[in-house]
């Protein structure tokens, strides 16, 4: 059997089932960059002249998303910087602190290292000494940093690797489990308020396997060992079966997306925002918070009785 | 291990993982008829006094619905009435209409018989001859027939079979396709409006494997054959999906059924209504229609071009 590139004469090196195309390495790697251009416009993730804060792990996904965001600035008029967080994980932030370094400096990014330890006197590792289900917590600590140096310095929004998985992931269990505020966050763009910067997802219509193959063909370093604390079996089912949905029909991921996207996501939405109180203002930090104290002063002040809040303003 | 019943001494026939109980034959069929009544009392499927149609089709569902909905009828004081239509499926129908007549009369249920081929002069066999894909044909027949026969004998709903998994697999499917209509459907209740008769599901929190077992540890006879038009390829696929989040957690079918009912499906309907067009007219039966002629007329007048519209009032 034949299997040149759709586009040109070279050999095929990846067969799309989902678009049945078959495509050579470089024509893949312009079909998603299209792909995420697509995503970008569709959902208005971007203004011309927007400040973007790209928040990169060091995993594929951050990975693919600061080369792809970076290549398209110039496109967009965008104005990007990179963030990273050193969580103080001693298997593991090292390793991808170096990753992202090394992506910044080969793009010339400019950009900002967050060690957790150094401004807020402990660590993940400490959290994960005390206590036993650290996921939750480091989310918390990473959602809060990112958005907190988005707000005091001045973004419009922030970037983050989210995959077309992750979000039918969030999309399907939070279905599932009823939960519908959690559903009306599953979007490729959750428009910010006051002190809650705006976050966008450029890679919510990307599939995992075609990050990773664009990494691949683009010869990218990313960090390929899991987090030591990295739980995870469930999610790893549940996307088995979202697997299994789309080999029984292989475009069945993007309608679904499309379905909570633009329709399911949309409307509770709506519904949500009429009965969800205000947020109020952390009595610790001033950052956004639903009670009194904020989630991450909540951490933090059990981690280091010491801890006093921090400005991440740049230094200019 | 000692496998005792919950509630007795006798040995247990059944273990229920989803609730953690062992039962006896008796307890559990007990056990189901609570679960119904549960179902009922909590989506207020009855009202005292209601004369409701139960539509038996001779399998596993209807079979222990009609069983089910006859032990109630005292409790709830209903008047209850089957109907059992004769598609005229020449290797089928004759086996279900005999198995429906034969728990009619165990039960003394009061109940008529449809036969499609002499009340519209064209049977199912007749349209599966025409057509490739008749499953959705015969559905729009069974439900025009049931609709029209308990508008015109003042009936005050209609009670379907439609189990746990049935609905959650007409949800799961209209999620995953963005059908936001479909997803409005799959309630216990769909209350009606003018000439479109209230359905009630009383068997839409029972898994089909308890319903199963029911009829199996009653004795209660249901056709086993499968339509021979039959296709739901896809439908099983999408219930082994289903099975396998049960694997994960045994009760997320309920957790999910739960989501649908109460939350995302009430969601979506009052967001549909209000952009939704009335019903009108069929031009030539006069039950209510999205378009001038009612699918179930478009269907017969190409089956039958001497087709009438038929009264079907009970002479009484």
């Amino acid at each position: 059997m034949p299997s040149k590139c759709r586009f040109c004469d070279k050999q095929a090196a990846v067969y799309l089932r989902y678009a049945n195309l078959r495509l050579c390495k470089d024509h893949f790697v312009n079909f998603i960059e299209n792909r995420v251009k697509g995503t970008i416009e569709k959902y208005k993730l971007t203004n011309r002249g927007d400040r973007i804060l790209v928040a990169v792990s060091g995993g594929k996904d951050s990975v693919v998303l600061l080369d792809i965001l970076y290549r398209l600035s110039e496109v967009y008029d965008l104005d990007i910087h990179g963030l990273t967080i050193d969580l103080g994980i001693h298997s593991y932030s090292p390793a991808y602190v170096k990753v992202a370094n090394e992506h910044y400096k080969r793009l010339g990014v400019e950009h900002t290292i967050i060690k957790v330890g150094e401004t807020y006197g402990f660590t993940v590792d400490d959290l994960a000494a005390r206590w036993r289900r650290v996921c939750s917590l480091c989310g918390t600590i990473k959602r809060y940093i990112i958005n907190r140096f988005a707000v005091e310095n001045g973004f419009d929004s922030i970037a983050t690797g989210h995959n077309l998985e992750d979000l039918l992931y969030q999309g399907f269990s939070s279905i599932v489990l009823g939960d519908l505020e959690g559903l009306a966050k599953v979007s490729p763009k959750l428009e910010g308020k006051d002190k809650l910067i705006t976050r966008i997802r450029p890679l919510a219509e990307t599939r995992e396997k075609d990050i990773l193959l664009y990494a691949m063909f683009k010869n990218l370093k990313f960090v390929k060992v899991e987090c030591p604390y990295a739980r995870g079996a469930r999610s790893l089912r549940l996307k088995h079966i979202l697997n299994m949905l789309e080999e029984e029909s292989p475009s069945s991921k993007f309608a679904f997306s499309n379905s909570i996207y633009k329709k399911l996501g949309p409307i509770v939405s709506s519904f949500i925002s009429k009965e969800n109180e205000e947020l109020r203002s952390c009595s610790v930090c001033g950052m956004p918070s639903r009670g009194v104290t904020c989630s991450f002063c909540k951490i933090a002040l059990k981690a280091n009785p010491d801890y006093k809040p921090k400005s991440l303003k740049l230094r200019l």
